[in-house]
């Protein structure tokens, strides 16, 4: 079985940002809401973060039942899992995810910065400072079979496109516009050379946007 | 955990047919084309049955991807499993899918003739004779916690429908029009009183249909 490279449920503004600007400690996705972008995700019946029952079970809810799906390791950016950049201040931070971040897998963050492995409940962080191609090698044998997801932000995923990495993409287009931050894309239209696209309104207002490797 | 009872990529005719008439061992879907009806799914990564690499990675793959995720039993109807009804007039006959059944999981096929259980592969076939209720609780038992699938065909469907045990469906309807032969419904809209109802159209020219209980 390959082992696939994939983007799932990664949110982005209708003007292309997976973030606002300035993020903080308060603020992980800066000036954007991510109350907004994600509302399409939260709710849904298989959102992981739910605490109480119900939630649709529509076409939105079969992305967040994927998340977890056949998905081995992940691999992040520096800024997905802090607010900080540079080396690392404050040794106690552990992401912002509590006790028992909602990944259950190795977890491959990207960082100059040199850090001891971090586990958390079924999740381990381990902090790597190495090419995307280097990175993927070192995830793909930790998920043991199984894909490995690319978790984001944006600015980690166009590095993998940009060393044409990336096998499958699943990104939702909120309908929120916000003005500046790190941007995915201008249009998924620059993808098309590379990728199959599909375009696949919900009922919920977002658009499902389906790209795979041609 | 809830344990659902759900339909998936149960596919229909466009005027609302699981099968065609006169179902034959060489004809399970009777003088609808499985080939046909079934197109959508064919295509796919993930369909379970493709030979060669490749396929397609966008909205019709999410649900071939989802068919056996936390599901831990199915229920079928009589005429799903063989093609004649009555008595088993051949004791040999073991389903259409050989060895290897796709169902991975107790299945509990409804008939009113008694026959011993059967396993091939990782698929155990029951063979029960009791009413819709008294069957899922059941599978429930089977399922571990998990999903219980509802195979089909469309008279099982019904029946289950009828006795308002079905929690959420997904139903594809295919460009295929049929006539006449086993109905599911005249449109989803009968549905809507007791569900919820999003219509998705598929870049593949089907159009999903998911229901789930209000």
């Amino acid at each position: 079985m390959t082992q696939l490279l994939r983007v799932q449920n990664f949110t982005v503004s209708s003007d292309g940002f997976g973030a606002g600007e300035d993020q903080t400690l308060d603020r992980p996705f800066g000036h954007a809401d991510p109350g907004e972008l994600f509302a399409w995700a939260g709710a849904t019946a298989s959102w992981p973060h739910r605490t109480d029952p119900g939630g649709s079970r529509g076409l939105d809810d079969y992305f967040t039942r994927d998340f977890p799906h056949n998905i081995g390791a992940e691999i992040m950016g520096r800024n997905k899992f802090a607010p900080r950049r540079g080396p690392w201040p404050d040794p106690g931070w552990q992401g912002w995810w509590g006790d028992e971040p909602p990944f259950h897998t190795p977890v491959f963050v990207l960082t100059h910065h040199e850090r001891p492995a971090l586990t958390l409940g079924d999740t381990t962080f381990h902090f790597v400072n190495d090419e995307p191609a280097a990175v993927l090698e070192r995830a793909r044998r930790a998920a043991d079979g199984k894909d490995v997801r690319l978790g984001g932000g944006a600015s980690t995923i166009r590095e993998f496109l940009d060393a044409d990495l990336v096998d499958a993409l699943h990104v939702v287009v909120a309908p929120v516009t916000l003005g500046s931050g790190v941007r995915l894309w201008t249009s998924p239209d620059e993808l098309r050379d590379r990728f199959h696209l599909e375009v696949v309104p919900s009922p919920s207002g977002v658009t499902h946007h389906l790209l795979w490797r041609r």
